[in-house]
């Protein structure tokens, strides 16, 4: 089973088995095979795809490599919930408590801000003294006292998927679905989950932006998850506009808040509602129809938000900021963006956005970078919102004023005014079962 | 002009710019690009493919990696003559010193034996005392005083065909058209030469086994090399069976001899003709007849027989070898295989033969190894003759008798023996201008 015939029969376009998979994976894992040849052959994939067998058998062996979390000491069907990453996206700060008030254990661990798009740990930080250091007896002890824990992905799940992932990015072999969906499988099942709630975004913020495409990588992953073993679910959702109307990490965690007290209806709220009962439906195997009831008596007691408290308090972080908001982070200096002519407000493009914000400190160009958890864009306007001529359509929080000016031409070209309202986009495109 | 653009753009099968292939290249040269992006690189190329314009600036930035071989001390249009690699191939040997008895300057690089092929090097150094280490002044001397000379390739002539050829081995990229050809003729090019007379072999023992490869191959070459500014010339030769009736290092010394002496007639003795009033019109830009009349003037007259031992001599062999054969190298002991029938010999499949003459020692399984130049295969019979039941079709001479089992077997299963004579094989199937 040596590589050269390996990368001879990808080449060729053929099938590779299971166990020529496996002496990839574990070659990799274990030194012996280079990354000269693993990058030819990621190459190969990119280029002469791989199949739902090959897919989910490269998944179940990268998920094996480094061994797995062990959640079998909580009870019940746990349930994790993935998003392809967004601009504003707050779904997990919500959707987890909420679902956590239902019964249902979530055990999630989660990642930073990657390019444009948010990272929930990142979020979560903002929160003074909040800690996502837990050993895994801590993690798995507050699952199952609590019901909810959000912690880092541990470095030793999946190690095969980081090599990979570090040579996609320099090779050009990113945008390979059986790469991405085993990619992103394999560390969740590598976590430990029963089963699996994937949001995969859509729209110009998106990993894919074209809808085909995000169809196209949801339905597989449902496949291939399924095919692991894992319940599964995916939501395929807008991420043309930012989710929320706050981009940056405390801005988030106060829009999340203020959800979970009922304050913030709209597309945000919406979709957690969503993302939450479809955990519950996982989980309990209800009928969407009772989960819902479900989850919506979870937000309207004050039980979700009673939820994020707990699980914040218990992570060693400070409640208390979650009612006064005085004492999250906040920036220095308020800048209102106004209008230059009256309409409705026809676009928000979510990337644009996103970037801008990172610029301002809310994200980070490379991995070592220092966030500044206070600073980001708050939206005052929405897409479909009347806007007069000098009215503000955007607020920039902002600490650095270094990069001020391209991160006002920045969002000023993300938004688009028109004279006439746009078409509402969906919500959600799609619901795979 | 980063290499992640670079695999982008191969990767989506567009087009390079000269300067992208520059780049790529004196980055493997300053060793600034990893090998993990030239081999992904590598193999996207062998996918998506690369027109002539690409292939021809490839073949010129590699060329010029490590600095070219300067020859322009010689007078005259210098040839050089290069093989894509056979069994028994002995041409060199004979066609060089031809080509110079005519007054043609042929200053010869050549390589050492490759897989089941010979060398043109290990074949020399079977001839007691002679070596091809000569420095650059010396070996331009000999050309200027006396026509003729070879040596070995230097290893600073396209160091990065060298670091991507040795990539394409371990990756499963050697069987791209655009690779091969600019491999060999950024050597070739480096080199020094003005006109390069190729002769690409076809058939089981060859590099690419079918005629339409061979031909595409022997076109793409001569195209990219007059890209580049050579005089381009090349046959596609057959190579189903061995070209002359020895494999073996001295075996080939002495069939060489025989064939300048005038006494051993055949395909082998053709094709060194052919070869030779190739070189002879690109280097004086002769009509084909009167360089036909000149090439077997230097055969009957002895004089291309007293260039070869004038080579010889010059280069510190002893010239009388290839008079008293008793002086060559030769081995203990000889086999003789018999047929097991009657019949005609319909087949000598020149791969098995060649890979049999490996196992007997007279070449080698890596770079390592040591050649004996005693030992190897003479064929008594060719492809065409008739033959009895019990009457030898070859003899092994051999040293070692380690694998002599297993050699035997090949031979026999290489030599088909069948109740009617076949069909001839074309000598030269195409030349190409």
């Amino acid at each position: 089973m040596d590589m050269i015939s390996i990368l001879e029969k990808k080449k060729n376009g053929q099938r590779l088995t299971r166990e020529e998979i496996a002496a990839w994976v574990h070659g990799i894992d274990e030194g012996r095979v280079p990354d000269y040849q693993s990058s030819a052959l990621l190459m190969a994939i990119r280029l002469r795809g791989m199949d739902a067998q090959e897919t989910a058998d490269l998944t179940m062996e990268m998920a094996r490599t480094g061994g797995m979390a062990d959640l079998t000491s909580i009870p019940g069907v746990k349930v994790d919930k993935h998003s392809t990453g967004g601009v504003g996206d707050l779904t997990t700060l919500v959707a987890a408590p909420l679902a956590a008030a239902c019964g249902v254990p979530v055990a999630k661990m989660s990642g930073r801000a990657l390019g444009h798009t948010g990272g929930t740990l990142d979020k979560l930080w903002s929160i003074p003294g909040l800690s996502t250091q837990l050993t895994m007896d801590q993690f798995t002890r507050q699952v199952r006292e609590m019901g909810c824990a959000v912690i880092g992905q541990s470095k030793e799940l999946a190690p095969v998927d980081q090599v990979l992932y570090a040579l996609r990015d320099v090779t050009a072999t990113v945008d390979s679905l059986p790469l991405i969906v085993s990619s992103i499988l394999s560390k969740k099942i590598a976590a430990g989950c029963d089963a699996i709630l994937l949001d995969v975004k859509t729209g110009s913020g998106a990993l894919m932006p074209t809808l085909e495409d995000s169809l196209t990588l949801a339905r597989e992953m449902v496949r291939i998850g399924k095919m692991a073993g894992r319940r599964m679910m995916a939501l395929v959702t807008d991420m043309d506009q930012p989710l929320g109307r706050s981009i940056g990490n405390a801005l988030e965690v106060m829009e999340a808040a203020e959800i979970l007290k009922g304050r913030e209806p709209g597309r945000a709220c919406d979709l957690c509602l969503e993302v939450a009962l479809r955990m519950v439906m996982l989980s309990f195997g209800l009928e969407e129809e009772e989960a819902r009831r479900q989850v919506r008596d979870a937000l309207c007691t004050g039980a979700g938000f009673a939820k994020l408290k707990e699980m914040v308090t218990a992570q060693g972080g400070d409640a208390g900021a979650l009612e006064d908001y005085t004492r999250l982070p906040s920036a220095r200096e308020k800048l209102a963006l106004t209008a230059p002519e009256a309409g409705f407000i026809s676009g928000m493009q979510a990337q644009t956005l996103g970037l801008a914000a990172n610029l301002l400190g809310a994200g980070r160009a490379s991995k070592e970078q220092e966030i500044d958890c206070a600073v980001g864009i708050v939206l005052n306007k929405r897409v479909g919102d009347r806007i007069n001529c000098g009215e503000a359509f955007a607020t920039l929080h902002v600490n650095d004023p270094a990069h001020l000016e391209e991160v006002e031409s920045l969002v000023r070209q993300a938004v688009s005014i028109a004279p006439q309202a746009p078409k509402e986009r969906p919500l959600i495109y799609e619901i795979i079962e």
